[in-house]
């Protein structure tokens, strides 16, 4: 009995202890996460408040004082100089990998002993008048050496000599007024037009189709001066002997004119000259409104419409030529400018991701200017520096995102943006498979009004969770969010009740990312009221009174802008590298596809006749958009049930959400632009600034209105539209769950 | 002290429940794998062996018998109802899901009530013969309606009259040595060329570019008949009432002529058949051999070189035109054949992935044929259809793949490739960014002797490893893997001691998915002995005579051959589809990269001077090849070092595996050729059935044998080596570590 109680008493034992320990190897088991990634989310947001709270506005102050004191025009050594100092601070700060990567590209540059300049002359070519040869220097400036004169990059050589025609802002609606309704022909003569509205470079497009021997652009007040402003250094307007350089190609995207598609490399096939993309065969000069005056005040001809006539104290009669008692005279081109394969740097900062490595956030923007860059863009360069400083605090600390980021310093902007588009062309591969997203970091600032986004639509929800978490920069809104400042300064109104957000153009580098290789993309910066304020970019852009006491003076003096700008810039950055679930809304999408579609249907409605008659109907591109907005809400829907601890699942999600913006590129191009490629965003071929939506569209109608064979610009319609629901179809299929 | 003792006994229990718990606690939590993977390949392999050994010979024979009783032609009713029959046997299979997709493409199709056919006519019009509208049908199929006489799909139409001009195999340098050897001009002249050695298609666009009226081509005994085989029905060789069926088309990949880039779908734009890519502006017919004596004996003009003779009792002379006697007599072709815009039919099965359902294997072939289809395609089809029913078998018993495997049975392959190119139109984005290989399943046998592989290199190891796990099918060699029967037969004596594998072509629908979208691809198929048999394909090849006793009499009366080839192509998808880490091979790539740099500089080394008075090199190339090498080097050791228990590390890796073939893809496309985008692989444009490497290099070289103007040639070439080294560059850059 003894015995058998004690074995009963052990067999007792024996079972509680195997139950406390199956107990324990249960609860073992099932307590222990499969996948460490569930509380993540809450700890990167912790971590994005550290990162935006690191980025000081007197620190921005200091790189941009450090970074504007030279001229850094590409391809000079002050600009490799820059690029070497950038290197060693971005190490210093704490990236894994910075490098230099070189392109000799074709870049363009006046002659130093054949100075540009454009000439009144009289019948025996005698000079009367000869615009300025340079730009009064600013005060503090005046013993730097290597200030470029205002040019247009990649002029054709040439003196021509003949009549002028003034012909407002050179766009393709004011040649077509001119020559249609006014009955001028420019064919032979040298065209004169006012800068803004549209790209110098579609300006000096239209007067080479329309035959002009030259253009000259100059900066009207009307266009470059605020009102009650004055002139720099009093103010921030344009003095008059002010004058905007900038380059005057139609690359539609090529990059390096010689070597369209490829690197230019060392060993990379080079075109000739005269095979080059988008050069120019005419010659091309910038002027001042100083000059400006001298050339148009004794011009002859018709008295234009009143939205021809600028600001200046003249009649803006269209020409061709001189008044009588000056129609003997002509003007005379000196254009001398060289284009030479120049080499330029990038430099390529890197921050490896501690889960995904092989997904990449790129924050890019240039480093090259005109002269000194003092907002163009160095703004931009200041706050890039800035975020790899904060960035590199963070590490320090033992953080590390998701995903890896990359930090580029692009060279030769300016000159067509090549050194992004360069760096694109060689790593194409490599960014198609695993880029995430592309932030933009030119000019930080151009206004002093409020924020202004210009982004792919699925990052709206992004923009508007992080202008959430950023202070409003203004005085007297201590408390606001930049989201509520924002919102009360610029309401989308005709869309809803949110900030505006608009369409990404071209005309800085986030082009070959976006618009070539569908990558989302977005830029942030400050500007000025669209509504009051109607002058292009900003006065003194592009020339030499772009300097340090131009923001330190009057554009944010206490560079709290200049901070709002770094930590959206940055914040978009941090969330995109850091969440776990990719922050891109495919809705957003949607909501801006059915918006586009329903516009540019109107655009068609115009001509309600041939719609008719030529069969053209916009039904299967409303249809695709359907399935599209279909597909995307039981996309988001799916993910409310996704199981965040299995990370094929969570790859899966992203690699969708990656690949939409991709899903809109048509490898065969947009007609005519092979390196245009987003079906749903791009320039319209009449202005590179203007982004358009369903640009293949947009051109074809555009084309409507001046085309004399319609039954073939209407099936360029109906092609163009098929290929549009086509794409919108095929990216609605990626946001299908997969198999 | 009791109660003391008491607290003490309680303590210790506590002390060793807990510890019991604890120990439970820590074992349970290290038990649990945080992968599910570990043992994956073990079970992968059985699983294996359980679907190879599941194909069996005699279902092969059943479904070649039951898919060839009528013909199937692309755009009938017959194809239709067989697409129906395969959906509902691959559902009864249990393929997750089967679909029907549709495509309008243009078809081409003989006039019923206006027979085509050639004629020889006298002065006054008279026709003094007329060639067959028919062949003679096989026993058993005297009631078969619908056969489609032989044609030459796509041909124009009209009744050209002329003398005949013969020209070899009407190659580009049979076009040169007429024209500049035997000075002989075919202009407003009727060609007669012999089949074989280069694509139709390639005969008919030399025929136009050398001005000729229209173009006879015929099956000459030399090129259709193996010496020693009665023709069929008694054995397979080619009857001379037989002719070869076949579209003339120059596609160069673009899929349904009227909508290249796009799929045909119904909103999908058309081009007008004018602009339609790739249709002969010439009639085009062909004749069997019996009809080609009647209009070679009477020719005049020269006798030509030997190797212009074919086994025809005639002298083969070239003309222009008939001997004395006969040269009055002209030869007039008399074309009806219609295009038309046609529905075609893809049946997709698809079976889930289990753990990356968001990755495709395909396996492909086409189900269309020009009459039953005995050898093309159904041999092949026959063999997909066994691969899903023993796929279905596994699935019945939980079976499941790691990742999603895709079947298609494609339509209209013969006129063109257009189901499986329309299909990779509608899908492009989703198979660029997720499939991992595509299997070809055209015809499984074309000879008696031993296996054929066309495949990239990345799959020769995979195509080793899977012959070495099926048996030879050869009589007498039981015991032999089909790898050691292979090797024996077909050892790559020039290049390595291992069975052969050649580069892939085109001519299948494996082209979109491999030379458009660079998606790593292979065929297998038994074939004749290449040492000894040099008629091209198979004698009865697109004729009537392709039946099922074709096969069952002769090429495989065991069935045990395409059984073999059915275990090799499923085989190949299922360790595609199902092992952890994707059997694919980086350095099978150098190696071959290494191998046609050589050969393409050896090429160029023909011109030595020319390549130093043009600056031409292919070092960049070379040293392009030596970074990939070391790259694929790299990568594959630090595989071996991976962490198999993180799905991450894992998907990174297959990932980088998966795009290495996307990174041979130039958006830009070959020269003239915008649907033809892989760099290394590509058919000359001189045969579409040869897959040259460096295609366009190789293309620039030849041009450079026939230009005026050599300059511009060689600057072509150099282009070409630049396009080359970036390209094989680029790829090394994605198989460095990412970040």
């Amino acid at each position: 009995m003894k015995t058998e109680s004690r074995l009963v008493q052990w067999i007792c034992w024996l079972i509680v202890i195997t139950s406390f320990f199956l107990t324990g190897f249960i609860i073992g088991w099932f307590a222990r996460p499969t996948s460490t990634d569930t509380s993540h989310d809450a700890g990167s947001r912790r971590h994005l408040r550290e990162f935006l709270d690191e980025m000081r506005a007197e620190n921005i102050r200091d790189h941009l004082r450090k970074f504007t004191r030279l001229p850094h025009l590409a391809g000079t050594e002050q600009n490799l100089q820059l690029a070497e100092q950038i290197k060693g601070e971005w190490l210093a700060y704490g990236l894994d990998s910075v490098e230099m990567v070189p392109y000799d590209v074709l870049l363009s540059y006046p002659n130093i002993s054949q100075p540009n300049y454009i000439s009144i002359v009289d019948e025996l070519g005698n000079e009367m008048f000869n615009t300025s040869l340079s730009e009064p220097v600013p005060e503090g400036y005046e013993n730097v050496s290597d200030i470029v004169p205002p040019y247009s990059a990649f002029s054709a050589q040439g003196q021509p000599v003949g009549d002028l025609v003034y012909v407002n802002y050179g766009r393709t609606e004011d040649f077509f007024q001119l020559e249609r309704e006014m009955g001028i022909n420019v064919t032979g003569k040298i065209v004169i037009v006012r800068y803004g509205n549209i790209f110098r470079g579609n300006k000096v497009k239209n007067a080479m189709l329309h035959g002009a021997s030259g253009i000259i652009m100059f900066s009207d007040p009307a266009d470059y001066c605020a009102p009650g402003v004055q002139p720099y250094p009093d103010g921030w307007n344009l003095p008059g002997g002010g004058a905007q350089r900038g380059n005057v190609l139609n690359l539609n995207g090529a990059g390096d004119p010689l070597t369209p598609g490829y690197p230019a490399k060392e060993y990379t096939y080079r075109y000739n000259l005269e095979e080059g993309v988008g050069l120019p065969k005419i010659p091309v000069h910038p002027i001042g409104y100083h000059d400006a005056i001298q050339l148009l005040k004794n011009m002859g001809g018709d008295i234009p419409p009143n939205n021809w006539k600028g600001a200046l104290n003249v009649s803006y009669r269209i020409g061709p030529g001189f008044t009588d008692g000056f129609s003997t005279q002509k003007v005379r081109m000196n254009i001398h400018t060289n284009n030479q394969v120049t080499r330029i740097y990038n430099v390529i900062g890197r921050l490896r991701g501690a889960v995904e490595p092989d997904r990449y956030v790129i924050l890019g923007g240039h480093r090259d200017a005109w002269v000194f860059g003092g907002i163009d863009p160095v703004t931009g360069a200041a706050v890039v520096h800035e975020s790899v400083r904060s960035a590199g605090k963070l590490l320090r600390k033992g953080w590390r995102p998701r995903r890896s980021i990359v930090f580029a310093s692009w060279d030769a902007e300016e000159f067509g943006l090549l050194g992004s588009t360069e760096w694109a062309e060689e790593n194409a591969k490599v960014l198609q498979e695993r880029a995430v997203a592309y932030i933009n970091a030119d000019s930080a600032i151009e206004g002093m009004y409020t924020l202004r986004i210009d982004c792919t639509p699925s990052l709206h929800t992004l923009v508007y969770d992080i202008t959430k978490q950023v202070s409003s920069p203004e005085e007297g809104e201590e408390g606001l969010s930049l989201y509520e400042s924002w919102h009360k300064r610029d309401n989308w109104t005709d869309d809803r009740d949110a900030p505006r957000i608009s369409k990404l153009g071209s005309g800085s580098d986030f082009e070959a990312y976006f618009i070539r290789l569908g990558i989302a993309a977005g830029r942030a910066r400050y500007t000025k009221n669209r509504k009051t304020e109607r002058y292009s970019s900003y006065p003194v852009y592009h020339s030499v009174y772009e300097t340090f006491e131009l923001v330190e003076r009057f554009y944010d003096p206490s560079f709290r802008k200049l901070r709002a700008v770094a930590q959206v810039r940055g914040g978009l950055i941090f969330l995109l590298a850091d969440s776990q679930l990719l922050p891109l809304d495919a809705s957003q999408y949607a909501g801006s596809l059915t918006k586009y579609a329903h516009t540019i249907a109107q655009l068609g409605q115009k001509h309600p006749d041939a719609l008719v008659k030529y069969g053209v109907s916009f039904d299967s591109l409303f249809s695709a958009v359907e399935n599209f907005t279909v597909a995307a809400r039981d996309f988001h829907e799916r993910l409310t049930t996704l199981d965040r601890t299995d990370p094929i699942q969570i790859r899966m999600v992203n690699d969708q959400l990656m690949y939409l913006e991709r899903a809109f590129v048509d490898p065969l191009g947009l007609p005519g632009r092979p390196f245009y490629r987003h079906v749903i965003f791009a320039p319209s071929s009449h202005n590179k600034y203007a982004g358009e939506s369903f640009p293949g569209i947009y051109d074809a109608l555009f084309d409507i209105e001046h085309t004399a064979n319609p039954k073939e610009a209407w099936d360029e319609v109906r092609r163009q539209i098929s290929i549009a629901a086509f794409t919108v179809q095929a990216a609605a299929m990626t946001l299908t769950p997969p198999a």
